[in-house]
């Protein structure tokens, strides 16, 4: 393992700051771990503000090829370095080994997904519209565009993803490949793996000669330091995973600043899971199985976790939540990320307890031992529900809610109150999809993504994988945080007008020198013109 | 001539609103014209917004050919409607006839694009990534994505575009071609082109069988009533063409909702055009003469109007201006769309006139007739321009400010402190081109649209072109508000998880019914799958 200075990481050097200190915790013990970490200074961030902004350029000069090979010689540093990391996280976090060794593959996969995706260079979806010299009345001027890099983002780390949603995970990974500086501000609960991470990319950074610019890391407060990173007029964007009055506050920062700038903040999401009687009928038992599984994986801090099951109330469907109900009750408890998170929790499940209408289904047993939630399901009728916005609020945690409807208008009004998801998902047979139609429609329109006859937890790292869904789920919810598709959120369109050739980029030359993909005069094609 | 009740349009409804009432005014005469305008009532707004939330998962469920029969619906009705249109627009905006039949041909033509473009149905983003149970440590899921309708869409119509960016303009385009439901804010100064256009409207949405949510109007102040209307849960989002205080208050008005929402405003830019010294040298009077007219063209209403010339100050330079400046004082003055407009021009003239560094190179003579704006050239240093930022403010109308520079570094200067804009113009030799690469970075990083050895005003409605621009020039820099690159403003993301064939759209189907390009498992293709 390597020293931590506990320091940010300004561009290629690091911060002096004497203060304020803040240390990490194991929540596994609730011991304090030894290494100071020193809140980044206002000078620290204005000089990675200064240092991003002169980065600017260059990294919006770079081809897709040189940004490729940064993003590889990311991934193996964090491939070389991973005892490192997993050793430093398990104790910052909680999380099991196996996870963590999970979560770096996935981070990994992600650094070359995005690698591949730029080297390939389709992505830029560049359009060239020819002159037409005789055009009536007229002449048609020759228009190029394709997407250009938005400007120096900032990245807010998740606490429930130390490496995928972190210093290098999804958000970083997108934004550099968009051709954008980044400046992390590290999350203060696992700070030493931030640091471990932070001195890898800045390795990289330097290994591909790109402009120290390119990265920094803060180190601090994020209602302190992030807030000002946000305010600070360079940055161009942010992106962010964690909770729900985190993303908003930095949505209000962004939408008040003398410029505005786009946030994509990933929230809080409830995830429904729509039971219909034939599924529980033809198969309870398993569907229980899977969906107790969803909800308590990973001590149920997964953005995906089901905390809303909707079901008419049958013989069934009862026998079926009896079965869910054994199944949390035997759940294990887990160790919660973090001291703050499992008081919240705790905090959570008394409130939820004591609404009107809300009844308690199951809990698991509790061994004492610290931070540790015990999975909970609760049950509440459709009519409450609807009557009861807070209900609908995410319980960050093994926790989920059994909403009884008593017929099927009940429960398309249940389906129609729902707030924005990161998913929705129907469990139902292939006759009962085609006879419901609407259900479908209904869900899509709250989630980004609907899962039929199967559990959300679980998000692949693809081209087709939407992690995104109307507010709260995402700040915006057009995009996707996840996948190929998260590479947009850091572009704009620029179209360049009666160009020489030469002066052109790449991307847009005659020639096609790159052989992508080209909408030219409306026809897609791959060759020159 | 129809007759005009000067009502909203509430689906298929008119309004009963007794008032507020306001008329709408001749500005080349400054005489009333005789038709009252009703404001909508709350009432009314609250109906509209419910038949919209109702419309909007039957529109979501249309077809691209269905939505491209409805928006050819509108193109005919517009295309018979033209005698009638022309007349009442010249009469409410003072715009000449041929100007306003242009305008409805680019409306038109506007509307076929994006009917062209749904009806082909390659612009969804189709994407497939097939399963594999195999794949370890877990198995794949079958994932595909597309985008999918925002909901239903708010627009405001532009002062200045009483067709292209009005009622059935390219924001309405665009949102219909999306799927999306339209509520409209109608425009005070030009009601009655607005309540024909309308009722063209409602005419094809009846004759495409579509429900009557799909489309409203509502007349009365955009203070009042846009606001309200910008505020209800059932909009998704916001288009606009305005002023930066406009555009502004909406965005504020969106961000403070519980559901934020996205507002896609186009407000304030003065596009600056940079010119160098051997584009001078060789065609000075060329330039001069072609940048005279886009200055003045249409009495310098456009957005892409270019308010800021900047160049370095040689023998030639100095000659340049001087042409510029006869030019400009031989210009005709001509009749603003608005008597506010107008006088904000002649305000906006006497603050421009009164900055300290600011001096007149030229103004046209003024005949004495209502609202009537005189071709206005000012001139400051470098060192002025970059001390005051009210210099870059927009003053809407045939003013442009030149920005003398005493050499490169300044010239280099000027362009780093620029704030967004829709365009940015260059003239250069293909030498200083291939010499001046920052500059067109520099011009790239404010602007939407890059022009060299051109003009900026004249907006091509195509698959190339960029409308659009960092703030305040647009309120959200990553898009266009025009051609067929502005529907993606109007979706969103959806993810389908191990969906049946048969319960999936169209377009992710394994046969691909439509025959669309999709990417599947990372190539793209147009095959089944």
């Amino acid at each position: 393992m390597q020293s931590l200075s506990g320091q940010s990481f300004i561009g290629f050097a690091r911060s002096q700051s004497a203060g304020p200190v803040q240390r990490c915790v194991n929540p596994a013990t609730a011991t304090e771990l030894p290494t100071d970490f020193f809140q980044a200074t206002p000078a620290d961030l204005e000089q990675a503000c200064s240092l991003a902004l002169a980065a600017t350029p260059v990294l919006a000069g770079l081809s897709g090829g040189q940004k490729a090979e940064f993003l590889h010689g990311i991934a193996i540093r964090i491939e070389a370095a991973t005892p490192d990391l997993v050793s430093r996280a398990t104790q910052e976090t909680g999380l099991p080994e196996a996870r963590c060794q999970g979560e770096i593959g996935r981070t990994i996969g992600q650094l070359r997904l995005f690698a591949d995706l730029v080297a390939a260079g389709d992505w830029i979806d560049a359009r060239i519209e020819t002159a037409d010299p005789d055009r009536k009345p007229l002449p048609k001027p020759d228009h190029r565009s394709m997407l250009r890099p938005l400007g120096p983002i900032a990245v807010f780390c998740a606490s429930n993803f130390p490496f995928a949603y972190s210093v290098a995970g999804g958000d970083t990974a997108s934004a550099f490949a968009a051709g954008c500086p980044v400046i992390v501000m590290a999350h203060h609960a696992h700070s030493g793996t931030a640091e471990i991470m932070g001195g890898l990319v800045v390795d990289a950074v330097r290994a591909s000669g790109l402009p120290e610019g390119t990265f920094s890391m803060l180190m601090g407060s994020g209602r302190v330091v992030g807030q000002q990173l946000a305010k600070h007029p360079v940055i161009r964007g942010v992106g962010f995973t964690g909770s729900r009055a985190g993303g908003r506050a930095l949505m209000d920062t962004a939408a008040a600043r003398p410029v505005p700038i786009p946030v994509y903040a990933e929230m809080s999401s409830v995830n429904p899971v729509v039971l219909l009687d034939g599924a529980i009928a033809s198969r309870g038992d398993t569907i229980a199985a899977g969906l107790a599984a969803s909800c308590t994986l990973g001590v149920g801090q997964f953005c995906t976790q089901p905390g809303l099951i909707i079901l008419e109330r049958t013989a069934a469907s009862e026998a079926f939540v009896t079965k869910l109900g054994q199944l949390f009750a035997a759940a294990a408890e887990g160790t919660m990320l973090t001291a703050g998170i499992h008081q919240a929790y705790v905090d959570g499940l008394a409130v939820r307890a004591a609404r009107a209408g809300v009844s308690l289904v199951a809990r698991g047993t509790s061994g004492g031992q610290p931070n540790r939630a015990t999975p909970t399901l609760f049950a509440t009728s459709a009519k409450a529900f609807i009557a009861d916005g807070s209900l609908q609020e995410e319980i960050f945690g093994p926790c989920s809610l059994v909403v009884w409807c008593e017929n099927a208008a009940e429960r398309r009004q249940v389906v129609a109150a729902l707030h924005g998801s990161l998913t929705a998902t129907v469990h139902a047979t292939d006759a009962e999809l085609g006879t419901n139609a609407d259900l479908i429609g209904q869900l899509e329109a709250m989630a980004g993504r609907v899962v039929v006859n199967g559990f959300p937890t679980g998000v692949e790292v693809s081209h087709a994988i939407v992690h995104g869904g109307p507010y709260p789920s995402l700040s915006d919810g057009r995009t996707t945080s996840v996948g190929s598709n998260a590479i947009y959120r850091f572009t704009r369109l620029v179209c360049y007008q009666n160009f020489p050739d030469a002066a052109l980029p790449a991307e847009l030359r005659a020639a096609n020198p790159l052989g992508i993909s080209r909408l030219v005069n409306g026809v897609r094609q791959s060759g020159s013109i």
